[in-house]
């Protein structure tokens, strides 16, 4: 069992609230990339230890899960922070959805029809790359919501998270928050270099020119979902480093506050050694 | 993109044929831990590697898929191979299925029904952990399958893997191999470590009276499920480094083979580039 992890001090410093950090910056932890690596190799072990007692819990009939959800314009890393953080745990415990424009099919449901399919189930780490918010976020700016829908969604995304959060899930809201010139820097390597290319889609240049439309999305997301059931947490994200120890953190901190138990045993485990050791299989 | 492997040294090594090799040896590649904690790394490198080519091309529109089937042995280290080997890679690419006992509602369908439902999606690493050979496996040594049964599911069996190698999916079908010794050892360390209590179960030690059963069962379906679309290999599993070692070989193998390629772009790089410089975004 991991070291129980004590308070939510990187959950305190990247609470979302007021104004948003500069994306280049270190609110808590480290500074330095070298000291950055360090650390997410040891958050990264807590958060194995943490995760394998949760999926234990979860193989007990325990009905807690964790969930995920990443946030950001195009190129903040969501990729890259389910590769480097969520890589740290067995993928047996972890479920991911990545969500991209709704089909056809899909339109014809409610917008959290899709969503609520992919919730994870007891004992799992769930990871939403993209998720119901881009439901406000691109419609929003491409003028296609009016302000009473936009509240309306505001108003059942909230209840569906509290709904989840009752039903034994604890969500993780980040914003990988990024600057646009290091967006710029990002699109420009992705169409410099060949293996890139496959990550870049015309729509994310026209995206580009709504920038100040979606900071202003996001601000006002941020400020109306971040509920005390469901806080947003700002991760600044120009630095991959930094935004990897801070995931690594908010789900340690988070997964050590749930303080996931390993079941009891069913049986009685004397009974069973001594079953085993009477048991003289051969091959 | 990943360097091409050369050649299939490790799968014609290991492919399933004539008498399993013992449970402790290395019939190819390193001997040592230290050596195979070294090439576990250079392997995992490849792989994962590789595994973002198939899954760009899988984003591209291609089809190709990889399923990877875990059979063994309790203890035999099927979760192990999936922290160790699978962790390696972006789990945005893998598809994870454990197959416990068939529940209620999945025994009223076929035995191929719930299988069917968890093949990979195109540009996928999938897992199994634990497979449709579960019901050849326990009915068999529970006396609850005819000799007919028995045969016809193995032509089911073909014909499934038949058709989803058809599809685009290549299939690696690893059987774990341990040795009676060695799973007394991991049993009683699971009774004995109260953190890894939660793994045992009492089946455990019913299932290994049946040891030689469970061996003969394995052997007569090694040999008449490993077909030239889906062969199985026998990794000697005593030693988890060497487990995860040969697994991770095995795959990228597969997939240096299958040599998966990152799409095109279907737009004009140096028009988008341009485009890209035009657009002065500023928060």
């Amino acid at each position: 069992m991991a070291k129980k992890e004590k308070g939510n001090r990187v959950r305190d410093a990247l609470r979302a609230g007021g104004a948003l950090p500069d994306p280049a910056s270190s609110p808590v932890g480290p500074g330095k990339k070298d000291k950055g690596a360090k650390k997410l190799a040891s958050a990264g072990e807590r958060l194995a230890a943490l995760q394998e007692a949760l999926y234990a819990e979860g193989a007990g009939g325990g009905e807690r899960s964790v969930l995920l959800v990443l946030q950001g314009m195009d190129t903040s890393g969501k990729g890259g922070t389910v590769g480097h953080v969520l890589g740290l745990v067995n993928p047996m415990g972890v479920q991911y959805a990545g969500f991209k424009k709704p089909t056809a099919a899909e339109r014809r449901h409610d917008f959290l029809w899709r969503i609520r399919r992919r919730v994870p189930t007891p004992g799992h780490l769930g990871v939403f790359d993209r998720s119901h918010y881009e439901d406000i976020l691109v419609p929003r700016v491409s003028g296609l919501l009016t302000a009473a829908e936009r509240r309306r969604r505001y108003r059942e995304i909230n209840a569906f998270e509290q709904e989840l959060t009752d039903a034994g899930t604890t969500l993780v809201k980040v914003f990988l928050h990024i600057s646009p010139e290091e967006q710029l820097r990002r699109l420009t390597a992705r169409l410099e270099r060949p293996e890139k290319r496959w990550k870049f889609d015309p729509s994310d240049v026209l995206s580009r020119r709504h920038w100040p439309a979606y900071q202003q999305a996001y601000a006002d997301l941020l400020d109306r979902t971040s509920t005390g059931h469901a806080p947003w947490y700002v991760v600044p994200a120009d630095r991959k480093w930094y935004r990897n120890w801070a995931v690594a953190e908010l789900l340690s901190e988070t997964l050590a506050e749930l303080d996931p138990q390993f079941p009891e045993p069913a049986y009685d485990v004397a009974e069973q050694l001594a079953a085993l050791k009477g048991v003289g299989a051969s091959g």
